[in-house]
Order: C-alpha cells, then structure tokens, then sequence
C-alpha cells in the first residue's frame, strides 16, 4: 500500500484506521491484466470476457441473476493507497479532490462498474465492461438499477 | 443484526467472519426517514434535499466536485443481516437470489445510490435522489460517470 509517489499538489492525510465495518469477499475477478499499466483506462463493453468466480457460500445468491442484461460489479482495490485527499486525475490540469475523481485512490477503494452479463456458468460469472487487475476481490454484484430485467 | 425474521424460501447461510478488508466510515447521512417503513422504495431526483456531512480528515476532498451535476453516494446499510443467499423482493412472485436483488440485505451491505448535487456548503454535501435512513454511515462519493462535468 501507499507505495506510490506522490505528485505536486497532491495532499496526504493520516486517516483513521479502517475499522468502522468489515467486509468479506465473496469471490475473484479474472481478467487478462497482471499489472497496472496494462489495464484499459475505462472498462468497454466491447472489451474481453472477465470472469467473477463466486465462493462458497455465495452461490445460490446467484439465482435469477441470468435475467438481467447489465449488472453493477462492486470490488476492491486491494492494492489503491488510502490517504490522499487531493491528487491528479489523468488530464486534468492541477489536483482536485478525491471524491471529485473515479480514481482508485479513496479512503475507501471501492471499485463500482457497470458490466454487460455475458452469461453464467456454474459460480462464475462471465461479464465484459472491467477494467481492473486480475485476482482484484470481488465485494457485490447487483441488477443494474437503469436497466430493466428482459423476459426469457 | 439479522433480527428480521426469515420468510417462506429464503435461504440463510453461515457467513464467513467480514474480516478481509475494513472500512472507515467518512461521514454520515442526514434524510428525513428515521425508521425503514417511512424510506421511500427507491430514491427520486424530486425528493428532499438529504445532508451528507462529511467527516475530517476528509473534507479537503470535496474540491472540484461542485463541478457535476450528478454524484454516487456510496454508504453502509448498518442495519441489514448479512447472511440470506435467497430473498424475497418487493412485487416478486418467488424467492430471487441476493445478487439479483437490490435489497439492503447482502453478504456486504453496501448501498449505492445516484443522486442529484444540490450544493456544497462547508464540508456538508446537499443531494436529492437518496432513500436511506437518517444515520446511515456513508463510505464513498464520486462523480457519476455516465455524466459529465458541468463547466461553470
């Protein structure tokens, strides 16, 4: 963690310890990129298949998700710092504010995407739209709230 | 917690302890709903104004977010259970599995809500579009993405 170098303008704080509430992670995310260079700057819809492989006990929560077309996939940045307050998006010209950006970057590095469901197999789900490392944890996954389930 | 009693089909696992990453809560929600009969079922963009009071050290981060119209307001469902892989939702005819379902309930009870950005006064954040109980920590804010900053 916090292992990056910070730029000019951007602003750390001591932040409290994260113990406020406990997550458990309910499965991995396998997509074809190992190192941060590598991930595309935004998922695409017309990007690679990604899996979300789901863990026991989990599973059966599954059910009914095959109806949707768009689901919401919510992970962890587990390798995001957690202290800045102000830092340099990509093309922008100074710093803003965290909450001002999509970075990974937050006091909680919580990643929420939109992802098209490409299927289900078994406990994994198959989605393009992702944009994150491969083996990031996975902490939720949802019905997409603006789109509507399609009758099959 | 996990006090709601369980109804006919759903299913109730033991849940691993939520102890593989921790949260810190980075302010609170103000909304004029104190208990969770009187929350509407879905937020709306003609609602009341709702008060996310953000907490230090984290206030700096507000800056430039004045700057969208329309904000993701992360925050945690700290009365929901934890443990029901299948539910029963609203106007559903079965049990659905949870990642199917919007519910509150979920291994990770995170809420994620568009709304819209009425102001920033001080280290307060005025939006409409909010259905959670007053109280409720929030963990995140972020532009939302599929609208663009407006330039003022």
């Amino acid at each position: 963690m916090a292992s990056d170098d910070i730029r000019e303008g951007e602003i750390a704080v001591t932040p409290p310890p994260p113990t406020d509430a406990g997550l458990v992670f309910i499965g991995r995310i396998r997509t074809p990129w190992t190192a941060r260079s590598e991930t595309p700057r935004q998922g695409s819809f017309d990007g690679p298949i990604c899996r979300l492989e789901i863990f026991e006990p989990w599973t059966q929560a599954l059910a009914g998700l095959d109806k949707f077309e768009q689901v919401q996939v919510v992970y962890w940045l587990h390798q995001a710092r957690r202290d800045l307050v102000l830092q340099r998006g990509h093309g922008h010209d100074g710093p803003r504010g965290t909450f001002a950006l999509r970075s990974p970057v937050r006091p909680n590095p919580i990643g929420i995407s939109a992802a098209a469901l490409v299927g289900i197999e078994g406990s994994t789900v198959l989605v393009r739209g992702l944009d994150c490392l491969d083996g990031t944890p996975l902490i939720d996954l949802k019905p997409d709230r603006c789109v509507h389930s399609v009758v099959k």
